[in-house]
């Protein structure tokens, strides 16, 4: 058995329901093709139940792998609601340390948890409109999740692989990124810096420091502010 | 050398500034005998102008020690403004999933980070809390964050080590906790459930299922309250 470029389309192919995910095939086939060369990048959790790893070398193993990366597109990152119950605690701090009443304090405690919510969809967000502009290129979206600590693969000059890292902020947590050997080199952007602490500093976004290889596909926080706005309202439109 | 509780006294009460701090005294001197007996439970980061651990068999690590476990107690926990800028694209989100004004995202910007401060808050003043009402028990604060994934230490009638986890809500994140070895067992206990699962549970609060050995000391939800209360405003007024 080998990895099949084919079938994966095929089954790929049957997955679609739309000409929009069925653009999304190239992308999903290179994903594939990468975990071909490198089977120890496939992050997945095993069970009781699926105690086996899918293999891009098997149809079985590539129907796993079409359905997780489908179904990851198809997910919605609208907010969703927090299941958690606010610490009443946090009120009385607030009233005492900023002097806000306790109807102010109630107020806050529901845009506190919309703020938390919203915050939790932006890294999502960013790979989406990165995919949206990146889709007809050279780079493959890493959708649902399982390729270990990569979220774009692309190809320099040589044909070698370049795998892209993508954080929403200097200070979001570090994925467990494993070091990928043998010609494969793992570049690192991420969008925002938390702090202001370079004085004259003209932005609070990195997007002039993309990496070589992504530069010149007009990606830019003005279209991605854009990309959020449509997609949110085009989500909530659904519900 | 060995471990000297008198010595460990003495260096401790040049340190002191006034009786509240000297009634801390023999907890401090617990928490070294403590690491006497278990010296790998010493929580401590070494670099190239520190390249020592404390050590509690000499007069300059006790000193040391001292002079962390005093500044821990010391440093308000009054919450501290952020140093990090909010992230424009959150209010982009909030506009569009929620309805939210521009101007109402300017205000919520705002209360979400003293909300976030204050939520920060929370752990260390439980630790306070459970210290000023456990001072003069046989219990000891493991004051200053020296000793692995422990905060409070006692004994049971056997004499042995109890050690005591303690974490704001179910959901906290582990610390990195060591197993402890020889007779000395860690009993875990959280204040708050953060999700409303169980149906018909009267309080969100778990005081009522505190370690056995922590019973009968009146320890409850409306005295933490108190104490908060009392504890912010008290340092609110030194700003």
């Amino acid at each position: 058995m080998s990895f099949n470029r084919k079938k994966a389309e095929e089954i790929a192919a049957n997955i679609c329901r739309n000409d929009d995910e069925r653009s999304l095939i190239p992308s999903f086939v290179e994903v594939c093709s990468f975990l071909s060369d490198f089977p120890d990048e496939l992050s997945w959790r095993t069970n009781k139940d699926n105690p086996v790893k899918p293999s891009v070398e098997t149809d079985s193993g590539l129907s796993t792998l079409a359905n997780r990366y489908f179904e990851g597109y198809r997910r919605s990152d609208f907010p969703v609601e927090p299941s958690t119950v606010p610490d009443e605690m946090v009120s009385v701090i607030m009233e005492k340390a900023y002097g806000y009443t306790t109807a102010q304090c109630e107020q806050i405690k529901l845009e506190h948890q919309h703020a938390m919510c919203s915050e939790n969809c932006v890294g999502n967000l960013l790979e989406r409109y990165l995919d949206s502009k990146l889709r007809d290129s050279h780079w493959s979206w890493c959708c649902g999740e399982f390729v270990k600590a990569i979220d774009f693969l692309g190809r320099n000059e040589k044909n070698e692989w370049i795998a892209l890292q993508i954080k929403n902020r200097d200070n979001s947590e570090n994925s467990s990124s494993s070091a990928i050997r043998d010609g494969t080199r793992i570049q690192k952007w991420f969008r925002s810096f938390s702090k202001d602490t370079i004085k004259g500093r003209p932005s609070f976004t990195n997007w002039a420091k993309l990496p070589e290889l992504m530069q010149g596909y007009d990606l830019s926080e003005a279209e991605f502010k854009n990309f959020v706005s449509q997609y949110i309202t085009a989500e909530k439109a659904k519900r």
